[in-house]
């Protein structure tokens, strides 16, 4: 058994900056080269410090779903996934044995080699009646893509394989639109393949032909045109999945984490009886299980908006009744007028959609196996813009945990909550949470910035 | 049958504001004068829109609980009752029959005859040990008391009545801090009793002493003594329910309504067996009623805050996990962490604190007599500060009912939402909403200050 961990930002408030790490973990679940895939974020959930405790298996392979190495790649990951790492990720990444797991990181797939090859694909598709000697390829990055160099080492690559008249690499900067860039290349006829992992995320953000100068296919005398980014290309997932296995190539290869199972095991005995869980309810029908907010129990079908596929159930879910996007799924805005039929089978990845990790953290939490993180710890761990969080007196993080935590389902372990019951014996709304969560910890942040940190006193 | 309904303004944003009117509507309801007293407000629920649905007798007599004549008794009572009247209410009160019931519409209590003698008591009260003939007695008003000339009729009944030294009127103004206004008064000693409804409701106002100037009981040289508000004095409700019961002496008394009883008939049996209602959740245990959030369904009664009476259920409903309050009880915010134990007899009243009016509407919406108000003529009825809403375009009211409505259980049958279903007909979450709320529409009216209607566009 192996598990993938595709890792994306995510956001606390735009829905839409999750859909290009969504999209290729689908591509890579339909390759099956792994057991199970495992989408986790920084700013949604499960969140990164839940990635272990959601994977099914003991050996986990992390590839995080970024272009370049930076900041995220090089400090947040392994920060919060507890590698003891800080700094650029070798080729080969690094291996860890956390908590029974074999856990290995990868750095960005824009260095992986097989990339190379992706992105000619994406040159060649978008002039399929060209003859590529004759193309000018022009790899287009964000300013950000510098760093690490994968995307010059890219364009050498195919340089030296001298399948283009010429490769130019070129990154999106302001002054682009009025066509300085094309001084530099000799070929009447250009192809730019975008270094991005998806389209524009901002609806706001132009197209990058108008970013470019393109109009009507022509910019500066010449033909331009723009190919679709590389990450949303097919191929990507093969490669993806290739490099990743090909990463685990040391005969190893993991278990069943058990207590995984366990919980799993306990949810889907109590989901064949009906089970109310959170702002849901799951009902057995007959070889199937209904699910939907419990405040449409009763409602009859015809009624609501069916979904049989994980995928159509967590874009449901992902925002709210007014359409605004749900960073914490456990808020206690669970849309309504839905409902999702799935098989046994499918039920657990349905389950992990609408309330990831907490069917891990509930069935450790009754064991007494769930270590919750308190405030001070997490608040050290942070590093950048939210490092000042460690200045927050504790009666300011009360004060923004009321506001915050309020409107989620879980009881702050983090902060002596008690919770003897969890929804597996029985309480719908008894989730724990084990330690804050970014959503909380941005907060405190906004918290400050509008009122200092008082720093010399301890309950402000 | 004889229902008293005690009509306050309540406030979208402060829980405190509706306090003065729960207390008296309590002492009322001890007195047992009228078959029932039901409290409404402008801003909270049971609004005045659902006054006339939310009581169980054909004879309704309405008390607003203000001190003055003004906008509100004049003009916003009489509309959202629907009384076909504008302008000061007369003595005796207006009377209308209004869905099959009549309906008595007194002015302010502050009108009373009666008020006086609780003046004179409050004054008397605060100093058990003077000579009243020694003792100069002010009567201190807000400024808009002025209006209808109340203040100023009991102040002339007292000085008639020579149990004062001297009768003064004084209203709260700015300059009042230096004690000019102890330059008229004779008396040595002066007592103070403020023609108020509560004591201040904002916890910003200074206290009233301090407003006049006094320390230490002093001021200018006189010893002065400032009283608990007239609308605090024990012995008001007497006063109040005399008045109110002498003004329907015209040998009529109301029968039970018989949709009230029909709906309540319907709740209760379905109550017997087990109930999910919007959030909550209410289970028989012998022959009491366990009512509480049904995301608290199985949690030990230990773990819980037990409440025993109507009000400790509806102070702890009022407000959030997060202590904000919720001027809309059918937000599904409804706070977790208590139980409410109630008899057969008190579980009515219980769940009309818990979700005021929804089970007569939900009753009529199940025998198809629920009349819904569409936006416009909502809209039209609005007056003063309101009366912009008009001018609303369509989509604009959509964009707000969008993100307000989305935090509510109901469904806007207004705005042509099909609820085929209800709460008594099996789904927990189905709650109708037959007209767009004051809070809706103070949402329209505050949208509409940010971006100016689009008053020539019709889906602008």
């Amino acid at each position: 058994m192996r598990s993938l961990v595709l890792v994306g930002h995510g956001s606390h408030v735009n829905s839409r900056a999750a859909r290009s790490v969504y999209r290729v973990a689908e591509e890579l679940r339909q390759l099956g080269s792994f057991s199970e895939v495992i989408e986790c974020f920084w700013k949604e959930e499960p969140s990164l410090r839940q990635a272990l405790r959601v994977t099914g298996s003991t050996d986990v392979t992390v590839v995080p779903f970024f272009l370049s190495d930076g900041y995220f790649t090089d400090t947040v990951i392994p920060r919060e996934l507890g590698l003891g790492h800080q700094g650029p990720v070798p080729p080969e990444g690094i291996a860890r044995v956390l908590g029974g797991k074999t856990v290995r990181y990868l750095p960005p797939y824009g260095s992986f080699p097989g990339l190379s090859d992706v992105l000619v694909a994406c040159a060649r598709e978008a002039l399929p009646e060209a003859n590529a000697e004759d193309v000018a390829l022009v790899l287009l990055g964000h300013p950000s893509a510098r760093r690490g160099g994968h995307l010059e080492r890219h364009a050498q690559v195919i340089r030296e394989a001298r399948q283009f008249a010429e490769v130019q690499v070129l990154y999106l900067e302001d002054h682009l639109a009025h066509a300085p860039w094309l001084d530099v290349i000799q070929a009447e006829q250009v192809v730019v393949v975008p270094f991005f992992s998806d389209h524009a995320l901002s609806e706001a953000a132009p197209p990058l032909s108008v970013s470019l100068g393109v109009q009507d296919g022509q910019a500066g005398g010449k033909s331009v045109t723009v190919a679709p980014p590389v990450g949303t290309h097919p191929g990507l997932a093969r490669m993806l999945a290739g490099h990743a296995l090909n990463a685990t190539q040391d005969g190893f290869s993991g278990d069943a984490d058990r207590v995984h199972l366990a919980a799993w095991t306990e949810l889907m005995q109590l989901a064949r009886r009906g089970l109310r869980l959170g702002e849901a309810v799951i009902t057995p029908q007959g070889t199937l299980f209904d699910l939907r907010n419990a405040l449409d129990e009763g409602r009859p079908s015809a009624e609501l908006t069916t979904f049989v596929t994980v995928e159509g159930l967590r874009d449901t879910i992902r925002v709210d009744d007014s359409g605004a996007h749900r960073p914490v799924r456990t808020f206690r805005n669970l849309p309504r007028h839905w409902r999702a039929v799935f098989s046994e089978d499918d039920l657990p990845a349905a389950i992990h959609a609408l309330y990831p990790a907490t069917v891990e953290e509930a069935y450790s939490c009754g064991c007494h196996s769930l270590r919750s993180t308190p405030w001070p710890t997490t608040a050290r761990r942070q590093t950048g813009i939210y490092a000042r969080v460690q200045k927050a007196a504790p009666a300011q993080v009360e004060e923004v945990a009321r506001r915050v935590c309020s409107r989620c389902l879980r009881t702050r372990l983090w902060a002596s909550q008690p919770l003897p019951h969890t929804f597996l014996t029985g309480v719908p709304g008894a989730v724990p949470c084990a330690e804050a969560c970014t959503y909380l910890i941005a907060a405190v942040r906004e918290h400050l910035a509008e009122r200092p940190a008082e720093e010399n006193s301890a309950d402000g």
